[in-house]
């Protein structure tokens, strides 16, 4: 039985930043992450031929077993920032002897952190898919079982047509599973390791930069193995490379002729994490981020989408459904059954859209690393994975254990005592009465008698009136679209 | 040859909505896609055995030769909220005879006003992956004849490492490639038709509807033909159907056994357009302008980039591009001479982020038909269209004839007397100073003699440093980088 | 009598750009304010001391009769980023005699672009203010017309607690009346002049440059009349300087001793004009812009409160209100009457807050001019004139004329029967139940029926409950707040 | 001396939410703020006769010292969408005897939620504006100090004509202190206190509902004082009410003659907490939230400008100005020295315009109380106020030991040769050439040799090219306008 509400340490988290990708997002969870990539570098460095295994081992047994206080991180992270500076230090303090050279070899803050950002955004976005996913088959479900529950239409909040709720429930059905395609895609493809160094050359992987650290500190073993070596088999394709569910993607440029000892790293790096292999370091060109940021946006739109239906249909006075569950209570109002769940939903996805704009104004990075813009990027990002999260989860809980009120969709459905079927009458009356019609329905429609108007009598007998009066008859392809939208979602 | 500037209507269209995307989303652009839409609705009719070729042919020959003012329709749309109401008024009465009652047959004035954006957005959107591709291609070609010049990587605007400006351009490559690929997936994939009727049920062309205007309007050839007839398979799948070059996304459901006549109209239609089929009309599933807006907003990101590095290395003090031609005089200051395509493209591209925005916060669409939030995207969509469109022209114009000045790149490059190279300093330092190199190196340029500083001699000889201070022989991985790149942009 | 739709000239322009701030927005109009802007610069010269008043008199003389195509003079600006450029040699091309010179003297394009946004700014915002004022004084009076009916308070779209019309009439009448204010603040003290010459020295007025071109062009009258007469007191405080409806707000420093030129250009060209007086050029100090936007975007959303509100109220099953008038029918449904003012208005008014971001995200202008960030005002601020504009035109039609249904709102006070006032049964109990009053009151509301309920019949009696299920004796200070609302927007 | 950097507790807070704005917007903060308006209710309604002052002294004693986890009381509050229902029970249990039923009386949630974020709202206000003014003191002394220095003046990034450095600072010294004068506006007049009820009536205060509880839980003491008596002076406008420094913005309605006890309660209640008193609850009125806002959004834009600038003044090629003190150093680059200071305040003043668009959205509130709207505006606020608090914080610090080279702003000065001075050469040629004056001298500047071209000289001896070429001489109104600033700033 899923949690009827998920731990959360803030005083708005319970609303706003509800469900597993809070946990994913929180700062304990990044700085795990960027202890993930400081570990991977190493590893990545080791099976180049750059490091030592053994050395590798030590940075990995660092990283695993570092306490981070992340708001001590955070603070000293004013003087340069970035919090990689000064975890950097604590990662080479806690190795012990010359392997404390080989941690952040060759990188910049900026690959750490981008690399943690995208090892936190695959986390938090497979939570979001869980919750995304049990959305949809419940929308499945109420499109199946509903499908011949007949409901009143509504169109600029009047009400229209007839329609089903299994048509309805297809609809939301259709925008979430898109939604959960989109994600599912960016995960897969643009979620990629960062690795560049200062300037994004990865000159300091270089061999002719072997003058430098690099050959000193790999130690004899890597001198004696060569990058000849490293670049065998194993590096870019090993198992360890292409091993767990996520890598997916694969590396972006199939092919890799090139002993470049930098590009090795790149992609062995990336193996490692089990991220996508950029053709380049991506330091300034952001549309990864931009992807993701608009994946999640359509996201959070599709879930505001069902849940303002939710709300809409919960009004006291339609009432054709409610959440089920004990929530929704009011302290003063002992009568109150609010939406709480799909209010909830509402509220975390309004934060999108603002969020997105500011991911997006922040894609012009300045030359080889942004003046501001790639700080900026920060908080949106996690803000929006949260809030999106969050409104997959609170639309999940609403949908679950919906109360669906058939019997007042169909009160609400004779409301208008035939009105809403005056399109269908209209069309019947066409053939004696021409483009007149239209006129003539809406004139008997105005004085409230559209099954006793004289005008309409006269020319279509009580039969034929009431066959057109049964709005189970003017549902038109409602089964065949539900079919069609299952069809499509088991895709 | 291109044109320096393309034809616009408005004051401010010359420098934010140039280029060929302006044309494709006028009122007249659109007023044109509305009858196209409405032609198409009407021939998809026949093929469906709901109409007759005849009166097909009747609403083509009407909405082919129909002159129509934007402002007038927009006028007179202001009582109903949309201007399909009064076009299909006007097509009716450019229809002779009977005909007339096709016209706008079974649908609602979002099918029509969706498809008609759609068209509009594909259009738009061939035109923007025109100059976004040049624009790739112009930064390709920058990436490979600049694989050897040496500059200056810049990191939080200050001088940081060694690059070439070939791994630079590289850099902006991939972010338009980017853009380009996922542009073009969606103008394949997420570009559909819109056919639902009132509610999204398609009631108007179901058999039991045939009580109502259809059966009768259709006349006696398609009684005769009968729906069964039209479920046949050049319906949907006859060569008009999949003609075209456009119709490269097909229909999203592979599998269609029914022979519901609504869903043969949506197929019909979308085939008719040579847009997607949807599974469902999407009169209120907003993940189609989502994503379009998403990957719109991203290009102008990707764009915008590459504009602001140029404008940047276009200042005065830096100097190392400029624009070609004889734009970007000044009326008073003779010796100016401004990057006004970047400036142009980056103002253009600042557009989007909040368009985008605007088009997510209104996806919550109301129940079959919204309030409010459809009539809200009209606009932010096209001004999205229009500004990243200009913002790819203005770009693709300002790479194109760029003057690159080398020797500036190096002499910048020589600005700081070799404090650039102090990272490889410092790692060829390390073997003998251990960790106190960073503090030696620092303190080296602190006092802006890098070469000469004796803590620094003394470890390492004249020719031992003039090699390190050479940036030719510290710029990494720059080659095989631009070469992925290339590979990539290829593909 | 009020139009019922403005002329517009765009296709979307009924529904979102209705009403007079359309006009006041156009191209013409822009080309217009740009004309009275070059036309003051050459009469403050002149009042200055700086040219002759003949000089003065023929560019003003050229400027009114200028027939400019902005579409033309958009085309041309692609070449420099402005408009202005083309303009300025339309009109000295339209001067005759040495007067030409005259002509944009010692301005650089930014001054009279700002200027003249500046211009239609407060054009827009006195046309806006118009139908905004209008929409308080009609929300005032349904105040107090129905300050005693009764119907349901609904918080989260769930019926609470009984109100009054006329307190929810009071409650938007307060919104719409603070949005009123603030705009009227910003229109009188942030709207100003812009002048700065090329690097906003105004080193083009000053004497030093006497040497140059102004003391040449301003001819011998000039040069006897000298600087020192034009800083007599009628050039910064004569009659005309102070005269107009419009120069409400006055220099912003009220003394000026200094008799320094540029600075008195300063003064004479936004006293000419009307518009506040800056203590110093704004080229890149842009809070004006984003006081202007927020003061817009606040009032966008405090009509789309109204907006919702009556849409909501309109709903088929609440049916509370609806519009007057005959807008609103449906092309195939004869029976729908939609809210397609208040519609029309909630969908404008969508477009602000995005327009906003995107004004505030271009502040940072650098340097003396900004390479993008000026250009990227342009649209939008035009865009969230007129969607604003609109917004408050098309709900001043929603309420023109609103349908009041007080029997639907009572009727819809009793569907709950009572429910409604169980906090108030609730609080009757308490002396006798304690906090067990809220739990009893709940169990027999969850039962349907509270006045029937044992646990509460026991504790009160009949004419007690009859009563407390009064919803007139339950609305507490609704009249008191109607009252204070109204004195408040007479202040 | 001011600490140099934050205590923070998150992640990113040292370079994003750093300064005394986070600690003013934490969890805790905001649930002290919570308890203060329960604190606050209880004794307006002693204060008002509607209980005794004793149980409002044991409510005070409880909410003084009642220690509260945000992070449980956020997750508590899922199940009814607001923190408040958990806090009013805790509050309750640790109130003795029947004073806990004064706990929350007559209130609804969101009467408490939005006053507490008032309260915060204008603490947090009040750090910034410490900040906000220290940097506009700052950017005075530069003014001044620097009002004859010479340097480029840029436009579109291109020198332009010569300024000085004081008239650059007196720039962004006008934009400071307009975002100041407008915050202090909001601080003093929009930020009021809430107090409505469930439905805004107040109902739960007034006398006929004195059948409910407010009578019995009154007790006698009330009974025999009498609503009458509390509405006496001390009531609305005893010393309590009116002291504190906070209650500068005083009751909006002046004269305010009726005894209604809601009304009353109004008055005390915004009394107590020295919140503005509003007309009317405004639970659905959010103009006081979107001023706030525009407010915040327009101080983060200026601030950014001035940290843009710093960047670009900063950049290696330029290098006119630095940031004094330790920070910016690079973990790799040994020479590097990062404006890491404006950097950071560029980078959280990016995040206010897209949370200004969130805030924007969420504005049209449902009826009486929003269905997510409200919940919506949590988290952008806060964020809101954080970021633009941080970025006060950062400029001041960036400001605070500014390095400025004015050397280097010489040398700059004369990168062009004279170009700088082209617009003044053309100025003085113009009597001898006429309109050909500009062609000449931009011919000229093409050529590299301004002051050397014989078109040139041959108009203009040596000694009068030698005074035009002096930049001292162009600085027009520089030190007027500088005057003016420091005027107004001072007012």
């Amino acid at each position: 039985m899923r949690q009827s509400s998920s731990p959360s340490d803030g005083l708005f988290d319970g609303v706003l930043a509800a469900g597993p990708v809070h946990a994913a997002t929180t700062d304990a969870a990044w700085v795990r992450a960027l202890l993930d990539a400081e570990a991977a570098l190493a590893r990545a460095a080791a099976r180049t031929g750059l490091a030592t295994f053994a050395d590798a081992a030590a940075v990995l047994t660092a990283c695993a077993g570092l306490e981070v206080d992340p708001g001590a991180l955070g603070a000293e992270a004013a003087a340069t920032g970035t919090p990689v500076v000064p975890l950097v230090e604590r990662i080479r303090a806690a190795v012990p002897g010359p392997a404390a050279a080989l941690v952040h070899r060759g990188a910049t803050s900026q690959d750490i952190m981008d690399t943690a950002t995208m090892l936190v955004a695959r986390r938090a976005v497979l939570a979001l898919l869980a919750d995304l996913g049990a959305a949809v088959d419940l929308t499945a479900e109420l499109a199946d079982r509903h499908r011949g529950t007949l409901m009143a239409g509504r169109t600029l909040l009047q009400q229209a047509l007839p329609t089903t709720f299994g048509l309805v429930a297809a609809g939301w059905l259709t925008g979430l599973d898109a939604a959960r395609r989109r994600l599912t895609e960016v995960r897969d493809h643009r979620l990629a390791a960062q690795l560049g160094g200062a300037a994004g050359t990865l000159a300091a992987y270089a061999p002719e930069a072997a003058d430098g650290p690099e050959a000193a500190a790999a130690g004899p073993e890597a001198a004696a193995a060569g990058p000849e070596t490293a670049a065998g088999p194993e590096a870019a394709a090993g198992p360890e490379a292409s091993a767990g569910p996520e890598a997916s993607a694969g590396p972006e440029s199939a092919a890799r002729p090139e002993a470049d000892l930098g590009v090795l790293m790149l992609a062995a790096f990336s193996a490692e994490l089990g991220l996508a292999e950029p053709d380049l370091p991506w330091h300034t060109e952001r549309t990864r981020i931009a992807d993701l940021a608009g994946a999640l946006g359509s996201a959070a739109g599709a879930i505001a989408k069902v849940a303002r239906d939710l709300i809409l249909l919960a009004q006291t006075e339609v009432g054709e459904v409610a959440e089920g569950g004990d929530g929704g209570g009011s302290s003063t109002l002992p009568h109150k059954h609010n939406p709480v769940r799909a209010i909830s939903a509402a509220a975390a996805a309004a934060q999108a859209p603002g969020l997105v704009a500011t991911l997006l104004a922040a894609m012009p990075h300045e030359h080889q690393r942004a003046a501001g813009n790639w700080h900026a990027e920060w908080q949106p990002l996690r803000s929006l994975l949260r809030s999106t999260g969050s409104a997959a989860f609170q639309l999940r809980a609403a949908l679950d254990g919906l109360r669906v009120d058939t019997g007042r969709m169909r009160a609400n459905l004779d409301l208008t005592r035939g009105a809403l079927l005056a399109e269908r009458v209209a069309g019947a009356l066409r053939p004696a009465l021409g483009s007149e019609a239209h006129a003539v329905v809406a004139g008997a429609v105005a004085r409230g008698d559209l099954a006793g108007d004289p005008a309409i009598t006269a020319h279509l007998g009580p039969d034929r009136l009431a066959g057109l009066f049964d709005p189970a008859g003017y549902t038109g392809s409602a089964g065949a679209l539900i079919d069609r939208a299952l069809r499509a979602a088991r895709r």
